[in-house]
């Protein structure tokens, strides 16, 4: 079976890594910009701990809001689910990830931790807690998560580019501010960039989605790393909106719980069987993946992703 | 283990009802009113045919939101996929269900085909091609889903209700008729209270959401009623959009694909596994039932609905 | 000086006829759009009762947005200033004339009178007191604020027009039914309709803005219509926001309380000096007649209409 | 009748300046809940160069918002019409000043140069033009307008405290940029702060007002400050969107060109005929001084100030 499942990943890849010629890559942090359009991975990593890869399996790049993933959980864990959701909510968001309307028309906190305003505000309840020593507690939480010590850093140029093209961050951050919502805007913010920073191959994010999927133990080393509870919560959360908004779309194509980011990962977690991941840098209108959505869809077919 | 899941439903339909005392019956609709609060019920069907039932197995009450479903799924068996969404979109939605904004905004289709303006269109795809004998066809519809012939049927007296307390869904279809997203006011609207008033109990709905669960084939008739992909599509959209404002929150606790409607059913299709249903009248603010959320969060722990 | 008027407004006429090139019909409502679109009139009505014309001076069309005047003015009169601002507001909008948003957001009473829901409910009240009779008190109403019996009537085509061509005011009308900021749905739009569908010329509306600019008193009959409150009430409206999306722009490039309508008539009421009403049918994006926009600029300018 | 004007100002401020003990004073600067709540002056300036004062006339206070007919008035001048309002609309806004939704809504420039996203960026085009010259330049422009050499000036203390209490600007300048509707950020919310805090007392604004009033000509000095064109683009401005969200009621109860700030003050720009200008700390929920609006509504009446 796991090597019928390496196979299905092969032709899988084979197939769609042609569609990496369609979409558009993001631009608007320039750092972005520079990634080898071409490239294309896919890996898996079964709740019984083996590792499948194929494509250019060993290729990096940042996580940008896949790491929401990470700050969610290690946020879960250190403060509880009531803590975290008294300042965060968990619900979807019509409106764009980026977009300032529903809290000024609200006042209240951001709708769930994976739009950006969510995200800061998770980044600033660490940043409140841990000062500048949080970005390396999240880092090692991480590792954990993927199971590889000291693999997983910020990449330093990624970030500064991030932190210099990021008007649409400080503006929701101020406004958070103003309404009593953020408490920090700087250190909030710079977290929230060192977080999307975070590099990372498509080995390391299906281990990170084998641990949620194996119900918060990680498949490869066996630790716990997080809760049965957070993993339920995380996972909730990821099929609900954890594809900007194309979350209806994914989960009518794929129907598991995922989370993309604009450099054109995207990461899965298929509760009780595996994690996923696969990395294509050309995206949609919605800002994922093009070749990443195929091949999941695909994949969700072949291998009954769903359970049915 | 079928005598264990007896068991367990009956051990969880005891101690949730008492949950009954809480919450706020639907009044909108005068005829909801009269529905007995203290009533609960929980029906479970599995993808092999085994069926269960705890508490007052047999109370009909109408399906409201729920039946958005047989609606959706059978303008899908009939109209495609592209056809479908050419005319609804397949997000979920942050605003209300009954929203008019976010449409004056776009000028656009409707977010998703579970809020009022999206049931409306669905119910106005099949008024278009059906005329005044689209309600038959959908009962004969939801009779193979539910594997039972003349049982599903509209109460004229809660229709009659619908159809007199309707301002904002009248306002809803004038405004989707003035954008052109809309053909006939009157027609979809009646069809869409029809819909509305289906009776049935939660072994009809376990039922139906066994047929969901089981990839479009009737566990109990064992007769094929929708493709794969229909099911894939619907229970997909039950996942990020089946509890209108509380379907992440839904996500978080349970997470399983499901829908829920304002005379206090939830109908959950668990892939691969069973139908549920569950019945209890009083409401939280968000419209769903107060003992069903509650009953099917310790269903979801207890017998692992998620798979892990 | 009267003689220099009619000079003036000779002149203006004469050139600003030849923009009723530019500019569109409205079409919405099928009527409207039978209108010879060369047309253009132009009057004023001094408060010392000196009347001057120039242009297509008779030709009659439907006052549309122009009769929110007459409904504004009579309900006032009848019902009380704090009885008629408890049931609509008095600040412009910056959501299009027919937006249902700001009701959604807020389900409060409409912005203000000019605006289709405030007008809606403006003829609720009216339709509340007097039943179908509604309309005569008005037209009766209209006569005395244009100093001419039985001139003014409701012109049949264009009621049937409007009547079967609205949609979003319907909408607008179910909407605020369901928020219970109106009572009566149909009552209310028909005599909205009929409002809208009233027919007169500029000389008519000249000596109508000539009232409001006298203080409540007919220059012409010298017969107190209404109370000088009740004038300033009025023309203050009409300042801010008489002129759609426009009133702005018409604020900066005239200068004076006025209101237009579709059907491309303008009525201005300058304080203490004169009415003006200039007719052409050609519409420019904010609905608001493209030749009588350049008219009242000019006149504006040359006869120092703002008083400097 | 100059004797009599300074009679009614005299009985007016004697009645009005009791009104002072009712609203609330703006706290959000610090440095303005430091005023003493009890100050009440008002002052009038006609066209004919007679000055007119009552109660604390020289008392001082950051003009706020009224300092927005400064930097308009300057930057028309300047720049011109065109250039102006190719960067800020000219309609009135019904959401509140610091609203960033209808620039979310709409990716385009401000609704107005009264609203703050308005004013930023009008702040913004000077300084462009003028770097850290540019509030020497609009305080050059400021004391001729005011007649009275080096008299306004920047109030440190307060800048100070609006620069650091002003995430809400921040949050808009920010998202202004990331549209491409304000190039600096940083430098365009300095020079506004600093407009913000120009101190004035209600005579240096009657003249300022009666600049306005008089086409753009100081009746004091003589000296043409501004063009007609701009007088009556920054009079039809204040018409429809001076007083923040009770601009309407205003145009109801006073009927005159107006701006108003958050410290208190009111000024008035009655066309032909004069400036006025009151002040008093305490403000009703709109953001406007209390006994500054019942003083020139009384006003309004009692001196015809609409001209009927």
């Amino acid at each position: 079976m796991n090597c019928e499942l390496q196979n299905i990943l092969d032709k899988t890849a084979s197939d769609c890594r042609k569609m990496t010629r369609n979409g558009k890559q993001a631009t608007y942090i320039p750092e972005l910009a520079k990634t080898d359009p071409g490239l294309f991975s896919l890996s898996a990593t079964t709740v019984d701990g083996a590792t499948f890869s194929a494509g250019d399996s060993g290729a990096l790049f940042s996580m940008q809001s896949i790491a929401k993933i990470i700050s969610l959980s290690f946020s879960l864990e250190m403060f509880g689910y009531d803590y975290v959701f008294a300042r965060v909510g968990m619900e979807p968001c019509s409106e764009p990830f980026n977009s300032i309307m529903k809290l000024e028309m609200t006042s209240s906190i951001p709708l769930n931790p994976f739009i950006n305003s969510g995200a800061i505000v998770i980044a600033g309840i660490m940043a409140e807690r841990f000062g500048r020593g949080a970005i390396d507690h999240l880092l090692e939480f991480a590792w954990k998560m993927a199971g590889r010590k000291r693999r997983l850093c910020v990449n330093e140029r990624v970030f500064m580019s991030e932190n210099s093209t990021a008007d649409r961050n400080r503006a929701l951050a101020y406004f958070m501010h103003s309404i009593g919502t953020l408490s920090a805007v700087d250190k909030s913010l710079i977290l929230y960039f060192k977080l999307c920073s975070i590099y990372a191959d498509t080995n390391d994010l299906s281990v990170m989605g084998g641990t949620l999927a194996n119900a918060g133990l990680n498949p490869i080393t066996g630790e716990r790393v997080l809760s049965r509870e957070t993993a339920c919560t995380v996972t909730g959360l990821m099929s609900v909106c954890g594809l900007y908004d194309e979350s209806g779309e994914f989960a009518v194509k794929v129907g598991v719980p995922a989370k993309s980011g604009v450099s054109g990962g995207i990461i899965c977690a298929v509760p009780g069987k595996m994690g996923l991941a696969v990395f294509s840098p050309l995206l949609d209108a919605g800002g994922n993946s093009v070749a990443g959505m195929e091949t999941l869809s695909r994949l969700s077919r072949e291998i009954k992703l769903r359970g049915m």
